[in-house]
């Protein structure tokens, strides 16, 4: 009688990282896509009204572990979607978050994640990805390929949670394009900014995309470049990034913060629809006090390189 | 070929709480019902017999949390179930809990709770809601209108956690009235000891309810009166309950309670048979010394109000 | 669209336990199986090839608890399966475990566990059921009756978990042998060894095993006999096992550890193929500093006797 549908994704990985003379061998997760279960669920209301449900947890298959202080923190929510499009109330992406997601062919995952280069500039911010409290707007999605959203979350009293934000885009055909913005009231009410606008282009043998973001708090600014591609080769596609990261002299002042250079390529070999095989090779180089790292790095030390190789399979149910 | 349902609940809103001089604009949750996700099923054994279980977790869709402490905490049990009845083990409501909330109109859940105003008077009682280490038993349905059921929980060695209780009632055409005991060893091996007594009356355009609680543990009692009511309007229903909760002067020696008032009314408006909106506006007035406050009230000081009002959504699944 | 199996099982009973003149009277679980929430599928990937993935969480129905450490603990892992075997990473029972599983009528768990009297020797070995970072391989299921896995883990730079192990074995008819061979790194780098050896026969009136382990770690050395039996009777079967672990004197040097004797004997009846009521007496005859204790013992002085009995309900689903 229930129109619930369960899913999810384990993706593991044999990983190689090495930062600072330290190198780790592990048994990795979540080098293509975050590994996750989730429930959802719609239910048609009648007069082009739909009510909707999420609720998706965060899981290591390496360990067995889950996300220990949020269990559904990729996402809980529920919405009533219409011809007016979807408002929804919850936790979830942040729409910054889903416009760099769009433009990093990593989707901010795995050794490739562009996120990792983002600093929230010692603010506090606490929705540099995601955000608790949130009722979010999002247009219908038949504009004729306009797209776009407005984010706003309650502080309920709390440091670094009171957030506003949207995103503005056209997808149309080969082309995407949008920016986005968010403020976050962090420590002693002061606001952290990001502005990103993106854009991307599908020749068909080449996708390239472009991102710009600047984050921001008090005097303290990062700017970062981000140039990528994708292209289809046999029955996968190749993924390559490479970012550029700036810190200004407050910024560089923040601990673990400084100028960084993300170069990341990788091969996704899809078995079939759910089951691919990925490989991926990423290196982050600091500079000065900069201790950026890519995921599952040995501790880095001020300016030093952190890299990681890795080949994994990625299933989703 | 397996016979499992997976259902929930998801519950929030724009909640709006004052106590003491102090607000609190939140993304609030279980305005109407409890957010949950849960499993059950039943297995036919033939002659009559079956066997059961039910898994059934809370979560807060504001933060994507679900409860840390005890994850199934809402329900965990495993089921016999026959002409005599049911025979059930585990975790879940106690026969007590399961009477005040057919009492209530808020099913003791959200600003107009009832159970806000109830104490364990420093007993240490862990089983004013659920209880774990319970054997229950259930009459079977079929008794002309007669129903009950009977509790047992195994203290293991820790305080507040033996439990003895029951109800037993009778639900015929419009009426339904009941009475429900339970006593738990608590501090020192005292007993914390609950009566309840409750009616309702279904005419139709109007549903009035009533109900009686007596806590007491050692010298401490709280007496409350609960007079409630629920009326059909349009595709809905209105919610109005009225409760004064008294403290006797020993139940005032103990810190937070005192006499109080509770106030609860609202609207819920069923879109479909699966989702509603609803609001609620609540008050709870302190006298003396007592603290009770609405679900997410910022702090009350002594013999102080506290107020809510929300807006929201309930989908279930 | 998703080919996804939910599934469990929830054991609970009343159990009472005595050690060193200390009783406890509770609602027990996993009496004969361990309670748990699995969510499991397979996808076909055409030319004989499959993946598949598995998630296993432990949970307790007499508190509603879950596992607090690793949710998904039970079992977490990502497969890819074909005519050469299967390749699984993630977290699960290593190779040891499954063997010894095989040849303990009470599958190490309940009052008869056969693990209760096995000992890391003070290794801090976290292996000795399961593993984190496993890269497993199990060998074809059509070779005649040979069976066999072998295991890889990674260390990630802890203690406790760096492990290499496997088993062969030989399944036909009414015959099962195996053995199981396993390290892992602990305290100081160095190893501590598990080798195991057991055997089946199944007459159809009485299949009687027998197994033999030896746990080593530095000079600490545990030797464990089980012989056991399981025989058929009515709607369900008879279960009885007699352990003999001796501890030598470097091993009796570790806290809690010493010479232990466990007799287990019980009784299953299955009510259908998934719902089994159950019936286990167990005792563990610890001599000299031993402290090994049956699941849900009180406390256990120096060379004492912990014993236990059990009636309960185990569903599956």
């Amino acid at each position: 009688q229930s129109s619930v549908t369960l899913f999810g994704i384990v993706d593991a990985n044999l990983r190689y990282t090495k930062a600072s003379g330290q190198t780790l061998k592990q048994l990795g997760t979540d080098g293509l896509n975050s590994s996750r279960l989730g429930v959802r669920g719609t239910e048609d209301l009648g007069g082009g009204l739909k009510a909707g449900f999420w609720l998706e947890a965060a899981l290591n298959p390496d360990t067995g572990t889950a996300d220990a202080t949020r269990f559904w923190g990729r996402r809980a929510s529920v919405s009533l979607l219409g011809d007016f499009g979807e408002v929804r109330l919850g936790r979830g992406k942040t729409s910054t978050r889903l416009h760099i997601d769009d433009f990093d062919p990593y989707s901010t995952t795995g050794l490739g994640d562009v996120s990792k280069v983002y600093s929230v500039l010692g603010s506090g911010s606490d929705t540099l990805n995601r955000s608790d409290n949130m009722v979010q707007y999002f247009l219908p999605t038949n504009l004729g390929g306009f797209y776009g959203s407005v984010d706003v979350a309650a502080g309920e009293g709390a440091s670094g949670k009171k957030m506003m934000g949207g995103r503005a885009g056209y997808k149309q055909g080969p082309l995407n394009a949008a920016v986005a913005y968010e403020t976050t009231t962090g420590l002693a009410n002061d606001k952290y900014k990001q502005f990103s606008v993106g854009a991307a282009y599908d020749f068909g043998v080449v996708r390239p995309s472009f991102n710009y973001s600047e984050n921001k708090f008090r005097a303290a600014k990062q700017t970062i470049y981000t140039i990528a591609a994708t292209a289809p080769l046999g029955q996968g596609q190749i993924l390559a990034s490479y970012t550029d990261s700036k810190a200004n002299t407050a910024a560089e002042a923040i601990s673990g913060v400084g100028d960084a250079k993300l170069l990341a390529v990788g091969y996704v070999y899809n078995v079939s629809k759910r089951t691919a095989l990925y490989t991926t090779a990423a290196q982050i180089k600091n500079n000065k006090l900069g201790r950026f790292a890519v995921a599952g790095s040995p501790t880095v030390v001020n300016g030093a390189k952190s890299s990681g190789f890795d080949v994994g399979v990625r299933h989703s149910f």
